[in-house]
């Protein structure tokens, strides 16, 4: 299985495998999404300005900055084909998706191999990768499956080394704001790096935040030329009027901060309890700083929680990991407990 | 302007630039996708199974031949994408989406002009522009913006000619369904094609047919080598739950043919009501098989209308036609009086 998330083919009541907000989806957004039908009579708007708006102010931007797609997996094949790079870095384990990207395209991938020891972050050990033969990089902050952030420092390091070399760099917040680093901080809007790098873009997914992964939702930061080029290499009108509606009250909730508050309260809170019963249990979990934890435990897991009607995410197909390694979604408490006296059962063999 | 449906930044009180069904959408399409935002908590199914099922059954087709997306221009640029083609044929004048999706690409363009006195279709003249340089061609059944259908012998021979020189046929019929010719006829399913020509593909939009443009909704038809080929070039999960369930309504009301046979009995009464009225104007009128009117009329028609809260399509951008052709779709009865009394005005200078 290449992704989490396969409810289709799986009899599942409980689904950890994919990394969404424990919260659910905020009401709001719900009716953004529903009300916006209403307008699904007219074409939308092809040049996207009422939420291209919305999110640059959010983003502290230029509307010109900004692109918004049907999720994040639209955007990043057509970043892949807007650079067009003939040999791109990939920090593994990382986001099956970067791959699929890049073979449609018939790009070369180079694999670096991030240590475990580190818990698979990136750090000033990994920039060294970035070498003269590498076009592109993709980076993943938080990074998926590992849950682990980037330090700030190593990424500014990243992000000069790759404009010297003449390096695209991919950076993926998909989770950053379920992250304890968040998307914007009393310093001011991580988004503001592609103020200072033209060879940035930044890709946001919309569908973890408001845990509706089954509207497509997602936007690209970038300077306004890369833009231009990444929009010609998607259909002229590739955001349904549900996706608008949805993302526009979706900034809405963001700018309040309430919502996201509480999130991370319930996350942090939920994160630790998880962390310290698979430790109990004799797992392997690796320090994470959004909404999921990677662990390692025992082989066939994976299966014997699916039949009491659990699943989680078997990560052995991910590059530098293997058979043993798993991500679970951190959810809401009965959840989290429910997965626990499950494992307990798994370990103990009842 | 590059397409009609600029509502977004004209004063519009009846839009004419968009070719939709003037039945408006079915209570069943709405409610099928207000009714999939209670799934948007999950991701989609990303092996489509049950609407390339039911997509199949209808077409009368394996669901290996089968692959929905959001919306045909999400498609075409896929399909463009796994045909790599070097050169590629468009029979002008034609829908510009084509352009989009190969200049994205790198494709080189040959064009081909259909001449005025056969009003624009696709002819036997027409087959000889398939020659050996052309590796892909795109044919539009009936053709956007000339409304002119192809008659099925024409179609047959085009094809063969294709397939013995290794040409990659686009069939758009995203207006098929709303035409004379109809996607069903008592001889069969018109999509059968696929089962004699593995170097065709049959894209169909249901956003006309369904007139629920908002909602990016379409499908491909073509072997199943071919639909693997297309779907790597797409994004993993490229339909949303929420156009996934307009799109299942949507099978079930044209497998019920009353909605079809009512929506052509009303253009086709409307179309003849039109067509007389822009002839009484001395306007030049176009044979038209379907939703949609191309006529000749006097330059500046369509800002004088524009300023009478009336959108029509000006064709002046589209290569083989030129200032004064423009396009209206077939609207409702009060809607299209409307229009004709604006024209009136215009025309005697009031």
């Amino acid at each position: 299985m290449d992704h989490g998330g396969d409810i289709y083919r799986n009899k599942v009541n409980i689904d950890f495998s994919v990394n969404l907000n424990p919260k659910g989806a905020p009401v709001e957004v719900i009716k953004g999404a529903a009300a916006s039908l209403e307008k699904a009579d007219a074409y939308p708007d092809i040049r996207q300005d009422e939420i291209r708006w919305a999110i640059a102010d959010y983003a502290e931007l230029s509307p010109d900055s900004v692109l918004a797609g049907s999720g994040a997996s639209e955007l990043i094949m057509a970043l892949v084909r807007a650079v067009a790079p003939k040999t791109a870095l990939l920090y593994e384990p990382c986001f099956s998706g970067y791959e699929h990207a890049l073979k449609a395209q018939g790009v070369g991938i180079k694999r670096h191999l991030l240590k475990e020891q580190n818990s698979f972050a990136i750090t000033d050990e990994d920039t060294g990768a970035l070498t003269d033969d590498i076009d592109m990089v993709f980076i993943c902050d938080p990074g998926n499956p590992s849950g682990a952030a980037i330090d700030n420092e190593v990424l500014t390091r990243l992000l000069d080394r790759a404009l010297t070399k003449g390096i695209f760099v991919c950076l993926d917040e998909s989770f950053l704001a379920l992250s304890d680093k968040g998307e914007k901080t009393e310093e001011g809007s991580q988004a503001e790096l592609v103020k200072r790098y033209s060879n940035l873009a930044i890709l946001r997914s919309m569908t973890k935040v408001f845990a509706l992964p089954g509207i497509r939702m997602g936007y690209v930061l970038s300077d306004g030329g890369n833009i231009e080029r990444i929009r010609a290499q998607l259909p002229e009108w590739n955001l349904s009027v549900v996706a608008k509606g949805a993302m526009e009250a979706g900034i809405e909730v963001l700018r309040k901060r309430a919502f996201i508050a509480g999130a991370m309260a319930e996350i942090k809170t939920e994160r630790q309890f998880l962390s310290e019963n698979l430790s109990r249990l004799s797992m392997e979990v690796f320090s994470s700083d959004t909404c999921f934890i990677l662990f390692k435990g025992p082989e066939g897991l994976w299966e014997k929680l699916l039949t009491r009607g659990i699943l989680i995410r078997d990560c052995s197909n991910f590059v530098g990991l293997g058979p043993g390694y798993y991500r679970i979604a951190v959810r809401g408490h009965e959840d989290n407990r429910a997965l626990i006296r499950a494992m307990e059962e798994v370990v103990n063999g009842v």
